[in-house]
């Protein structure tokens, strides 16, 4: 360089000396000339095309035009020609790089160019149409959105829109052509979707109505039922709920306290409450359904077979309540404010013995009970199993909120302006704020990861033969749990993030925030879904939970592990370049070996237990905690994968681009 | 062991085989015998002293005992004799600590006797007394509670409520006696503290009129200003609001926008929004005050001194508004819809210059400006110091919404029963599941701990002097932060914890969540104090944050700690017996460690960001998730210091047994 230096004939004997002072280490200039280069260079920077080969002259001949303001003009040809030598010379790389130096102070990535509609196309896939569709009846003036306070008020908005839903075909996408529907499930998870960008409280009456109810119809139900109610029930017409939680028992179901007995003499089954507790509590639709799908334990001769679900009408056409039922509104809660939740008692009720819902389980004209699952306890997780499709939609209803919420936030981020250096300059937008970013951008990248999960698992499930089913009903479960976690903390820090505005109705951050937050509790609360999904991964090897079963299963699993464990431990560990940091089968193998690392652990732990002698109950209980960080970590796994899998579907282009920095962001 | 047995006289050949075979590790009783034991112990165990010394001898009787009913019953005294002779020999540790073999599956703590009553002594302190009154108070049928969502309804209430705590004197406790209060700041944050645990509105109401506005006037004024207002507002006869918060300056209020021009002919300040950005937004009391104190730049002479205070007359008796001031009603909000929270507009609003709060900074009778504080902006941040106890108080306010969440759910954890060992037993308490204990437990720990730190700032901040003050000023900003964060993050765990119980507005914790949930935000977002706190820390070296000193700071910082920095590296690395993982030192010293490490690796990546010759403004920026991680331990390991403190501070006795335990959870 000093070479060149002295090469420049262009220049004088002082200028190169002064040149080759300033590149001499020794004797770099002070840092008031550092700062008074810097400023310049802020000011002419943004004028200039920063990944032009030629920046570097351009910004010479910038800042000597600027210094030369109010002086004789420079000989700008002979200071181009000195600088493009300079330029060759020293291949700098692209000034881009060094924009922190003196654009603004954000470090903008390099802006890529795509078609937001056609992001969207990728991202919805054979979805498109059906959300489009949608979304612009939402927009008609019949759908205007208000804050409404009282319950009343707000329920009767919300019944209007349900039943305008259901007259468009909407509710009986799920429900087989023969009833008015497409026998699609996925269409009808797409409209869950779409509808909780607009409000949760019409989402989960249109799940409770379509999903819950008219899913156990058609799912617990046979030919019989689907002839007399679906038809009726998807257009909206006949509406009903879904009565399985009682005051007692919301979790654990399988221990419900409403007993339904068989009459073989009157050939009618007895539904009844035994107490308090055994009331149905927090039912959908409670205060507007004539009919409900009521979980009991099935007493046929004398024997409990467990439970099932038994339709029982509670209302008459008038809507006047039938004798033996008894309603009470759950009142105001912290949101939902416009789905009637409500408590349902039965006293003594008598239906015929065509309201079981029989296709798992059925009573026999001649009083007998027959089923073709002869144990209680799996018949009735099988039943459970077939609404698995809600769980995935209640993710997805709780990830629409998270990215509303997420889409609030970034463009209040990129408008608000907050603080900013003491130059005179305009305050800093609060988007380019490192803290800012931190807070949001991580999480933007999660939400697409968590749909990418769910849009596959729903596709999996669809098509999922009966060996896959368990190992997807695990992940659901799981991912169910993450999604909603997921969805509450991001609303909550989006909330944080519009500082006051956040804070106000009219923002929406609140109602999606206390609508949002059930998520996590109902159709499986999440603490208790991961612990399901531990077990899951536990007790893959055997087929059921029992004592032998699961120790062998875990010996099993200790042995296994620690074999891959050592293979597993990464290499890696010390690089952090960053083609190495982004690298896809890095991600996977750090996910997989944490997951490992827990597995092993958590199996010899539990081995050790079993050799002190612990009950299976007394282990698993020891080890818990561990458990459900176990499950944490094979659902990220799980995530990961989805988003890898999906981004390997897509074909090159800035789409693309855009995805692979969201996933290098997520992983 | 082996030659005991054989020793023992009373015990034939075959039993002594038996016992001998039964301790031989290689041929150790099978499982079935194992469970047999297992399901006595558990049996026997409940009625059990565990932690008498003959422990076993008694639990071996009751097991004869059971084993034998409907046989012959065995020679007692005999086996008695036995068991006395091997507990003799063996001295086992007690045997609660092997409760988990047979007692139900709880892992109780020895259950600590202690008196609530003598706790909430400690706890409370000199404060004990008026917080009781308080809440005496609040049992009474006038503040009886329940759920109005209507906002002017519950609007209305809440100034009922005010003006009757205002008519006991509560209001005004924190003025002089002059003014009809006892100028005792700890008995008013005391009273806001108590009254969190009762209705969030009332509280902020309370905070505003008598913390904010009367906090304004007292500190910010003078006697003028005293004599003239203080002892109406403390009684709540005048209502005012304190209108700092612009819609386009939240937490940057250095930069309002609203002008105060002195106008020296007509001797009146004219205050005036520039524009629509320029309103106040979210003032508490917009709807019911008479008058506010307005943060404005003060114009003196064409010179802009700064932002400083001044009584602006908003209605007048009969509640009109004045002509020049626009008030909007902020609408609904999240929470606190109690608060009536709005926006104001001034058009040139004209009022005599005695309204400026003129304790740091006042206009002459000449129309000149004079201040003692030359730096307007340094003179400003003095004006704000003042206002650090109602900081205090916001994080009291939450934490108490925290603790009373905490209550319900530990409670409702003590009650619900959900699942349990298939054995025919009751379900469990949920409480008595490790994750819902590890959900709960820390976080009641933390709950202590938060409490301690904000009793003790407290207290400092009473006695400070100036050299002190900036120190604590610091620690308020991160416990204020730290503490709020926490009780949000609390209180939806409880949520959560409580199940769709905790989702009815019957049991509160809708209302606490929604309520305290802008704890987080107003007075001092927390992203924002936590930076402060962080600058606090590298700038408690240096007069000023300016480039030099900053600088400076950084050089001496990573010096300073890179010494200290080997040294610190704690020895205790691998040890993990309990006694050390419960030793403050040891605790006292990992915090600190920690906190070293940000602040060095912070100080030395700063260093070698300026080396690279960014500006302090630009290195600032790129060090800020750092610097909020440094603030975050910093935090931490004032909290913890606060608790060691309290613990210290407390005679021996049950109370401290308890509150030690929650100190080891904490650390
Ligand atoms: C707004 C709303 C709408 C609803 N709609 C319906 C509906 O239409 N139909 C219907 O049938 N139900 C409905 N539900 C009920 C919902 O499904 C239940 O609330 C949910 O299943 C949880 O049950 P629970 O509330 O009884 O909580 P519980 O089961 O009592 O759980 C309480 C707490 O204990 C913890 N816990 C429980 N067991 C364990 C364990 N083994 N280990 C560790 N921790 C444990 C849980 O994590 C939870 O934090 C609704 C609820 C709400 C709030
Ligand atoms: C219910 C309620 C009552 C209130 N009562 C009053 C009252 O009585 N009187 C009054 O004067 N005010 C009141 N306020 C206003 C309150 O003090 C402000 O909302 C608060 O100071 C935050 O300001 P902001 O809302 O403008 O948020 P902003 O300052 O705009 O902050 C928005 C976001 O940007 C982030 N951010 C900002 N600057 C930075 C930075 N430098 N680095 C990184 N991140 C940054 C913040 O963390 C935040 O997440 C009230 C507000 C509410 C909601």
């Amino acid at each position: 360089m000093q070479e060149k230096i002295r090469e420049l004939t262009q220049l004088s004997a002082q200028e190169k000396s002064l040149l080759l002072q300033w590149i001499d280490p020794q004797d770099w200039p002070d840092d008031l000339t550092f700062r008074q280069w810097m400023i310049m260079m802020k000011e002419a920077g943004p004028g200039i095309d920063l990944d032009a080969t030629n920046a570097i002259v351009d910004l010479g001949l910038a800042m000597a035009r600027r210094s030369a303001v109010g002086r004789a003009t420079p000989d700008l040809q002979a200071l181009a020609n000195v600088l493009q030598e300079l330029q060759n010379h020293l291949k700098p790389p692209a000034l881009s790089k060094y924009r922190a130096l003196y654009g603004k102070t954000k470090t903008q990535q390099p802006k890529i160019d795509s078609d937001p509609r056609a992001l969207q196309k990728i991202l919805d896939g054979d979805s498109f149409a059906t959300k489009e569709r949608l979304k612009k009846l939402l927009t008609d003036p019949l759908f205007d959105r208000n804050v409404i306070r009282d319950k009343n008020a707000y329920r009767s908005q919300i019944l209007i829109w349900l039943k305008l839903l259901a007259a468009q075909g909407y509710g009986a996408l799920g429900f087989p052509k023969e009833y008015g529907g497409e026998g699609n499930i996925i269409k009808y998870a797409d409209v869950f979707e779409v509808l909780a960008f607009f409000d949760l409280s019409l989402t989960v009456k249109f799940g409770v109505q379509f999903g819950l109810f008219g899913g156990s119809i058609q799912h617990l139900g046979t030919k019989y039922h689907h002839d007399k109610y679906l038809t009726d029930l998807g257009r909206g017409d006949l509406l009903g709920c879904f009565a399985m939680t009682e005051t007692g028992h919301g979790s654990n179901v399988r221990d419900l306290e409403t007993v339904a007995i068989y009459d073989p003499d009157n050939h009618v089954i007895d539904v009844h409450s035994p107490g308090y507790q055994a009331g149905k509590e927090y039912i959908g639709n409670a205060l507007h359904a004539r009919i409900a799908s009521v979980f009991a334990q099935l007493v046929v001769q004398g024997e409990n077979q467990g439970v099932h679900a038994i339709l029982v009408p509670l209302r008459d056409k008038e809507g006047q309540l039938l004798p033996g039922i008894r309603i009470e509104d759950n009142g105001y809660k912290m949101g939902l404010n416009g789905v009637d939740n409500g408590r349902i008692w039965f006293d003594h009720v008598k239906v015929p013995r065509e309201n079981l819902l029989n296709r798992f389980g059925n009573i026999t004209l001649m009083g007998r009970y027959e089923s073709s699952i002869p144990n209680p306890s799996k018949r009735f997780f099988t039943m459970l199993g077939t609404l698995v499709a809600g769980r995935i939609c209640v993710a997805k209803g709780a990830l629409s909120a998270a990215k509303c919420a997420l889409t609030i936030a970034v463009k209040y981020g990129l408008r608000r302006r907050q603080f900013g250096p003491d130059d005179g300059t305009d305050e800093m937008i609060i988007m380019d704020y490192p803290s800012h970013q931190r807070r949001l951008m991580p999480r933007l990248a999660r939400a697409y990861a968590a749909d990418f999960a769910l849009q596959n698992l729903l596709m999996r499930y669809e098509a999922a033969g009966d060996t896959e089913i368990r190992l997807i009903e695990t992940q659901v479960a799981g991912v169910k749990a993450y999604t909603t976690w997921f969805a509450n903390d991001t609303i909550q820090e989006c909330r944080e993030a519009c500082g006051g505005k956040g804070y106000l109705s009219e923002n929406r951050i609140p109602d999606l925030k206390a609508d949002a937050d059930i998520f996590a509790t109902f159709e499986g609360d999440n603490t208790v879904l991961m612990q399901l999904v531990a077990k899951g991964l536990l007790s893959s090897f055997r087929e059921e939970f029992n004592d032998a079963g699961f120790r062998g299963a875990i010996r099993y699993l200790a042995n296994q592990v620690s074999d891959s464990f050592l293979s597993l431990n990464p290499i890696y560990k010390r690089k952090t370049d960053v083609d190495h940091l982004v690298d896809p089968a890095f991600h996977r193998h750090a996910f997989q070996f944490r997951q490992r690392k827990l597995l092993y652990s958590l199996g010899s732990r539990m081995r050790s237990m079993f050799k002190k002698r612990l009950t299976p109950y007394d282990v698993f209980l020891r080890s818990q905690n561990h458990m459900i960080e176990l499950a944490k970590a094979y659902v990220e796994l799980v995530v990961l994968h989805e988003f890898q899998q999906k981004l390997s579907s897509i074909s090159d282009g800035p789409e693309k681009e855009i995805l692979t920095l969201s996933y290098q962001l997520f992983a």
